[in-house]
């Protein structure tokens, strides 16, 4: 995908690796280029998939059956390729959006065990072929990344889950790493920001020929 | 499916085509023979199912994309089947759906445009080889469906639709039986309600050998 029609940035990562801060420098960077940049995040990135984002992360009695989940993750991201991500490529705009599907596979399929395969079914059935065109993995140990989530808001449902299921979940995006390196950067994201910040233009560099 | 495990059974029709009384009839029959029935419907059937089939019925000013729409309503499916449908079966139960997915062939796919095979990968997707044991279709002109339907409750975004909407939907249906046609039975709607219920009856001993 060239500059005509936009680039395509997911940002990754466990609880607390800092993809917030990561995500206001990237707008910056871009905003000082003169790039147009639609920051969005999943799930959700249109009012029905945030109705979906709600409803998969509010506590409920029923439990909710594995596949169930995931085609309601898949719903939302159907909404938001159709809706925000897709429209915003085809008119020139930047997209970064925080966590995408890579997200699915490590939380849904490494943490909670549901199975890898169907999740690949259901990506290639909403996404056929597209895939960004780089995806930045902040990559830390999981208890550095749990003690800094902890000091700031009410834990959600996944964040109430345990280290354990975070190891699992870095797993999971390591192995996303293993199956498509191309369009990854690994960040270490445990190094002082200022050197993060630098990690991540040198990815754009690389990978999308930013010029900085 | 055998009777240890009970038979699944669903109704499906355009709107008036008396669904509900035709239901409520089979209840009635079942009961007197002394078998425990469920009865649930589509979409719905357990606590998140039904908030995900108020989503779809809701009106939003937000185009809804094809594949979000699909996935909802299997997402809804997954649920229902892997909450209500299974766990009643499996204790022997018979289980009656007003509606199940021949409804999303003939709504979304004849009556919408959806795409009649990516049902067909979603539905494979849910329910791997599990079909009803018995689809009973009241099958009715659509005109004299629509003049019944009109007297009842306010309309909903589907009953909103037009005449030929109907008409595709109907015509949906019988694509269905024609791809599946040893669990249907295709019940003449217009016959006065005596003779329809007589070839409900019949459809139950022919198709489950129901002794009634």
């Amino acid at each position: 995908m060239g500059n005509e029609t936009g680039f395509f940035i997911t940002v990754e990562g466990t609880e607390g690796v800092g993809k917030s801060t990561n995500i206001a420098f990237i707008q910056q960077l871009l905003a000082e280029q003169g790039k147009e940049l639609l920051v969005t995040r999943e799930p959700g990135g249109t009012p029905l998939a945030e109705e979906i984002r709600a409803m998969l992360l509010s506590q409920r009695q029923e439990p909710v059956a594995n596949d169930a989940e995931l085609l309601l993750v898949f719903a939302a991201r159907a909404q938001h390729l159709a809706q925000t991500i897709k429209p915003a490529l085809a008119q020139g705009k930047w997209v970064l959006s925080d966590r995408f599907t890579d997200a699915t596979f490590a939380y849904q399929g490494a943490g909670r065990g549901l199975d890898w395969q169907r999740i690949a079914q259901l990506e290639q059935f909403v996404q056929g072929d597209l895939r960004p065109d780089l995806t930045l993995l902040l990559d830390l140990p999981v208890e550095v990344g749990m003690a800094r989530a902890s000091a700031r808001s009410a834990p959600d449902r996944f964040e109430t889950e345990k280290q354990a299921f975070f190891e699992r979940v870095r797993a999971g995006y390591l192995r996303r790493v293993q199956e498509e390196p191309s369009r990854f950067a690994v960040i270490d994201a445990s190094a002082p920001l200022a050197n993060v910040q630098q990690q991540i233009k040198d990815a754009l560099i690389t990978k999308l020929g930013f010029v900085g």
